[in-house]
């Protein structure tokens, strides 16, 4: 058997608290599959006296997380700080500048400086591992990168925040309004410390630029994921969307079309009995699709401490056993710089608009549509109490580009109230 | 860039031809994932006239498949040849004898000679790889052996035979009996040489023995699985199922109990709404269940061309990256050898038998259940044209035990004709 290997962990909130349990309960197994001991040897947080769920007595502390990256006793560097600069980024630069391999959860970090990151992580022949920071428990990373590596990959897509996907559900659920079901899931303590992080879809689109690298060989490039969060999703949406045999989803979707790369994070409607409509709470859902494979449905937890620390330790066995990959899962020097991309594929929409109450208001909103090329499938005005009148409608399959030049146009109208919610209606 | 790994091919049916496609078609981007070039030198296959879908000039033919394991220019031998015997077995030990890495899809030669083969590898520090020969593309072997390896597994389940859910499927929704699906079947070449493999369940039980032994560190015992099949599954079998909600998929189950390892491949019922429910055609899904990430669910196509050359080209980019595991995740001279064990699980069962049409029968079939200890939730005796008449029962939870004692007591009833169809309903 080869010498032990050794972990510092920086970051001890669930996720490094999970590391810790699976490192001293199962001690002999992990042994036994990577052939050598999985030892900690030193540990970091930001406050030392607070009481946690585990005996971290015999771990050497370290009071900066950066120190973990200068000890001659530490062979792999976990960072579950957190974050795209401050200690996470130094900790991470450190310990790639110090020969330590790196497993980390950090989505935001890498999305933002995962080139950089990568680039010094093979010059200096080191791993480089974040299976923990995409889909939680799922070994996505993992499928792509490895698994999957024979494909050219076509698309990848998925639900990839659980916080989002559980606000939605318990929404249809219990009926209740965003607002309500916002607070229960911050109390429940579901969100980041910037919720926005969560709602505003860009812990989502985090991953799914993480994802997109691998898959086509490009660098990282948060910037160009078209963003959209379920901040103005209304409970009459959600209500909407069950009339209609739909349910909204925060789906990500990436893509290499003619015109570039695609990465869109947006609510979307799915069919309720499709697999992704039939996802509820906090659980995940990744969709693979290569030219070889076909497509590949992985589905598990995404998030939490057994979750977490399970991908996390996938990737410290990865290191133990030897195993060494570029981080994209080809060099990064050879990641190629794609222009983002839009989708010209034809879908149709969800639109919901407040109207004002007043004659030939309708029919504005028809032109308007009809100057931007979008054909009407269905259109309902419901019922209500003040100036303004709730008005849906269903399009005919078209871009996403036409049903911008359309919203644009409803702004000309004079009659069209505050932003309109614009849906696309997927396969799911 | 390194060396060029070199592939020897055995074996060019579907799965062999669609590997030599993605090598000579992705030639730069596998070069790119693997840091070196993935080329074939060598091919050998029964029939060397038979023309094929690709441009084989190029390679040297050797019309003894052994010869590929004595070459000098090979450095992975890929077995497509299939069985447990014969050329395939000579030629993954003669590959192994020689130095040579092994990828190969043949389920049946690991189920039942994994263990010495695994020893063998493992004595000659070369890999031996099996990712296609478990539900197609999808990349479960790479997920339980590495992605999951913090976990203690719990249980893996799954439907691993697309032929059966086809069959399965095919029946419900054209509502033709059992012979015709399986006659069109045969038909469309979805069957194996010896369909017995497929509807038998054999081929599934295969791939449990195969999963079971990675998720708990257990020597392959394919001798243990309790095996059975569709043949005994009829149109109205299907039909009650449709009736209740439910409906009928070949399922494997592998887990550890307090009484050692249970492995079954058996039809069960699921509901119709559950991911297993929903699972048509030829698509494969594998659960795998571990103590920290909890369930994590994967689906794919099971079989085809495109997904199982997808997963042998894994498995040879893994080697071609250097990555060295043992066999099944742990030294095979650790692996346990598990006593049989079988769940004391209590589930509902559905029973369907032909009663003989005289007075009291139906009592003494209620008495017989009573004396297992079995208690009746529903029964339904069926409108006949004949002397004996279709009686279906739904029973309250019991274990797998009870239900074969009252299987066995049916017997001495003399009121029971033929032998009883006993499905235990699952939750999906």
């Amino acid at each position: 058997m080869s010498e032990p290997i050794r972990l510092g962990i920086a970051g001890l909130g669930t996720v490094g608290i999970g590391v810790v349990k699976i490192v001293q309960k199962h001690a002999d197994l992990l042994a036994a599959r990577a052939g050598r001991k999985v030892v900690i040897t030193a540990i970091s947080a930001r406050n030392r006296a607070k009481n946690r769920d585990a005996d971290l007595s015999a771990y050497e502390w370290a009071d900066d997380p950066v120190d973990l990256a200068r000890r001659d006793d530490v062979d792999v560097v976990v960072e579950l700080i957190g974050g795209d600069s401050g200690p996470a980024k130094a900790l991470v630069e450190a310990a790639l500048a110090n020969g330590k391999h790196v497993v980390t959860a950090n989505k935001a970090l890498l999305a933002h400086h995962g080139q950089a990151l990568a680039e010094a992580a093979e010059e200096a022949g080191l791993s480089l591992r974040f299976e923990a920071a995409v889909a939680g428990g799922i070994p996505v990373i993992k499928a792509l990168t490895e698994g999957l590596s024979g494909n050219v990959m076509r698309r990848v897509s998925g639900v990839m925040n659980g916080t989002c996907n559980y606000i939605l559900t318990r929404m249809e659920s219990a009926g209740l309004p965003y607002e309500v079901v916002f607070d229960e899931a911050d109390k429940l303590g579901f969100l980041e410390a910037d919720p926005n992080l969560d709602v505003g879809g860009i812990d989502a689109a985090h991953k799914l630029t993480l994802l997109a690298a691998i898959a086509f060989g490009t660098r990282p490039n948060f910037d160009a994921v078209m963003i959209e969060g379920i901040e103005r999703i209304s409970i009459d949406d959600i209500r909407h969307a069950a009339d209609l045999g739909l349910r909204i989803k925060l789906l990500g979707v990436a893509q290499m079309t003619g015109r570039g790369l695609e990465q869109s994070m947006t609510p979307c409607l799915v069919p309720v009995d499709s697999p992704l409509g039939q996802l509820m709470g906090g659980t995940n859902m990744v969709v693979l699709e290569g030219d070889s494979v076909g497509q590949i449905v992985l589905r598990g937890a995404g998030a939490g401490e057994g979750p977490t620390a399970s991908a996390v330790m996938g990737d410290v066995m990865d290191i133990a056993r030897g195993l060494r990959l570029p981080v994209f899962g080809q060099p990064a020097k050879q990641l190629i710089d794609a222009p983002a991309g839009r989708t010209t594929a034809a879908k149709a929409w969800y639109l919901r608009m407040s109207l004002m109450d007043r004659p030939g208001a309708l029919a504005k909103v028809a032109g308007a549509l009809g100057e931007a090329g979008v054909s009407i499938d269905r259109m309902r005005q419901y019922g209500h109490e003040d100036t303004s009148a709730p008005v849906l409608i269903i399009t005919h399959k078209t871009t996403r580009d036409a049903i911008d030049h359309a919203i644009a146009l409803f702004g000309h109208t004079g009659v069209v109230t505050g932003e309109p919610v614009a849906l696309a209606i997927e396969a799911g």
